[in-house]
């Protein structure tokens, strides 16, 4: 039977995968959620009908948005994630010893909860006692904890509809006083290819809060153009200058010298930078 | 007016583009050739509905396969490209002063053509005096060949049809005779994500067959996942052991920093390489 | 989000309706059935990826695949349905107080229950006491009944797979035994835009067999083209010198004039039934 | 090679069609013009995105919408026809000797030059010596034209756009004032599946205006549904009420059988009627 999903990566480009079936469907307070059983990647997670995560390649996007950063930092005790609600950032969070609280901010519950109920390989790490879960606005979260955490993720859904705000220099001022001594964040910030003058931006926004700024790339298939950027925005420690031991501690895409290789940018990527500076 | 081209690019998974124009079709001897104008990539060119090539993103693979083979050898003269009917990966040959002849061996003598009518900014070094064209089976222009090059490209479509010899061992040992004492050769290998096992025989095969195999990974945009990979088997000269100078080279993706980071994989990329052994 | 059902009505032509929900789907012994919701037309029914009936438009093909034939004969007490295993064609068939008893004969008793529990406006005649459901194969169904059905309703899927023998002259033979003295059956006998050649095969056929053949069309919008024929064999009542009294009964395509109309053929469609004998 | 054009008929349903080559596209002043070649259909010409007309199915709507008007007057000497850039009614018109004079009268002159380039088969008509091709508003025409028309054929675009104003009733009294004495006029009007509301609503308008108004049924199966209907507006005549005499006109679907059975019709076209009255 032909049952295809199609998402619309650009108006004029999208990516197609055939249906087997359709798990869930809901019009939450903020977004359609919608969890399909595909044959290509399995379950995925859908948010107003866009790919968030699926269980085939989940582990690229979250391994490489949680331990940049948490290996960037020489110990992170509190960790914040803002978004994630299918909480496989936090999984990779808690893999970290050093983590003593990780918090998840995440604006729509129904994720969260339709997360536990559909995808239980991710959202595993939410039920851990480590594990707090706050429902509201990541926002107003971040502008009511000040110096409190180590390190935070942005794991945000595209800069249209609820994540907006999550893309503006104000929100990283705010990240920045919420950010302890010599913390640092990570947000996810969308496709070279395709978004090329949004990470000019964001790059050059961040740069005007944080003494460090530094963009990475990794490979999602299912997100446009396969090639992601996250950016970081640092207050002391270098994400490329780091020592890594990974021991005892499992991964699928991550590796110590991975994690060097990400920064290393192609030449338009380098430039899409240098544009915004 | 939606009109959407398709490439299925598994049987369950696809890549679906608005086309503004059909600007060539024709069925040659060998296979489907069409030249298509869309929204998202410009002219691309397909291969029995499989996308080679495309004006936007060309460059990531056309400077991936060519300059690290090229600048892993120290003195590159007599280079072979195998496949690449489009003339993109010749285009980057001769951006090398040292290389004195590049031969294209291509079977299909109608994609030359038609390269040369529509994708002029690709094909555009096929008329360079250094260059020599030849229409006629690569396998076989490889086996009358004897250590005449320093560098091989293969640069074939998909492992079904005509190019399906090009991922044999056989053809391996072939290219091995075909280089001089220092070449070595690159092949394109596919997507990591969708083709895992075969990227695991092709690395056995080559490194059964040469003293050094190196695998390497590119973003292409337009290729099943996004993520590309590359095989190169050398007889003395290391990938990742090299000094390069690209002073006076204009390049969009690739980096002498690049170079290097290509070759560091994710884990399980390494796990599957370290399957096939 | 976008979830759409494709049906390739014909290898280059395809009707693609946008699906809400995918209530069922399992491989039965003979076929994939699949439930499914969509925007447009509501519940719908697939089998083996091809329409078979939707809440929607189901009237239309019911009501005319069964108050054809029954208003034909004069007094239908004993009718047949082969296939129909939706129960639609049922549904009409008992809206004939003259009807004693309907058999059905369905090879895939789970075509039934997934009706019965999804399809419920559909097959609710199902459980009628006149209704003799009997799951098995029509033609051995048929071949062991001798003389004992006024009215026959050969409610088949597609001339591919299961159905496939329910086309042939040997079939229409053992109709005829099967009937009463003066009975007639009728068979769906698809688009004559994209099935010319059959229509004109079976009805030669049937002529063949049948003193009186005649072929009628209806509008099915989720069929290919939205043209559809149905062709009767009958013994000595012909349909198109029929007296008919449709009082009481609740119809919203079938009228005593539309009876009579949908017997006039467009002029290709005579050349098409001529072209077979 | 994977390429379709595909039709949203509604914004849940759509049909799709296989594309041999693109043979044009342009955007007029009006609307987007495109003429593909596609596998089903042949040439097909569409504006905005829908589908006005195939080379393998034309005739069924053109013949329709030109015969049962100019058989239901005894003796059409003046003809218009609004819209209908594409000649195909114009064609059908001249197929009767008594016909003197056809006005096209149609607001994109593009149209009419990219049907005679690419679509001969339909526009052939359009240099006959008795065709008058009038560039302009069809709306305006009919204003400056009193009582000059036998027959007045409205070949429009769907509701939207340019064709707008050939959907209310103010046109409809134009269209009175510009027909002779005893002259008719018909208008497609859409698809009794798909817009119910609207051919009620033009029913009413046009019984308004009109002492016979009568809608018929046809065929058409790369229209929405396949079911299209067309509504008559007549002085005197009444189209199911006239002997016909076809003989030397060569017709694929219209017969004199045909013409009376395209004005039954099924119950809920009747109901949708009835509905505006």
């Amino acid at each position: 039977m032909e049952l295809w999903f199609t998402e619309k990566q650009t108006p004029e480009l999208g990516i197609t995968c055939k249906v087997k079936d359709v798990l869930h469907t809901e019009k939450s307070q903020y977004q359609q959620i919608a969890v399909l059983d595909t044959y290509q990647f399995g379950r995925l997670l859908a948010l107003d009908g866009i790919i968030q995560t699926t269980i085939c390649d989940e582990f690229v996007y979250h391994e490489m948005i949680a331990h940049v950063p948490l290996f960037t930092h020489p110990n992170p005790k509190r960790v914040l994630v803002i978004g994630g609600g299918d909480g496989g950032a936090i999984r990779e969070v808690l893999k970290h010893k050093s983590v003593e609280a990780a918090y998840l901010a995440e604006i729509d519950g129904r994720v969260v909860e339709v997360s536990k109920q559909y995808l239980p390989e991710i959202s595993c790490a939410l039920d851990d006692p480590r594990c707090h879960v706050e429902i509201g606005d990541g926002i107003k979260f971040v502008q009511e904890h000040k110096g409190e955490f180590d390190v935070i993720i942005v794991d945000s859904t595209d800069p249209i509809g609820p994540a907006v705000g999550l893309f503006h220099q104000e929100f990283y001022r705010s990240l920045y006083d919420a950010l302890s001594d010599n913390g640092l964040f990570v947000a996810q910030t969308e496709s070279p290819f395709y978004n090329a003058g949004l990470i000019s931006d964001i790059y050059r926004s961040i740069s005007e809060v944080f003494p460090i700024t530094r963009l990475y790339l990794a490979h999602v298939p299912t997100y446009p153009g396969g090639m992601w950027s996250f950016t970081i925005g640092s207050k002391s420690y270098d994400p490329i200058d780091v020592r890594i031991d990974v021991k005892g501690m499992d991964m699928c895409y991550y590796t110590p010298e991975l994690h060097k290789a990400a920064f290393v940018l192609p030449e338009f990527v380098k430039n899409i930078i240098k544009g915004g500076l």
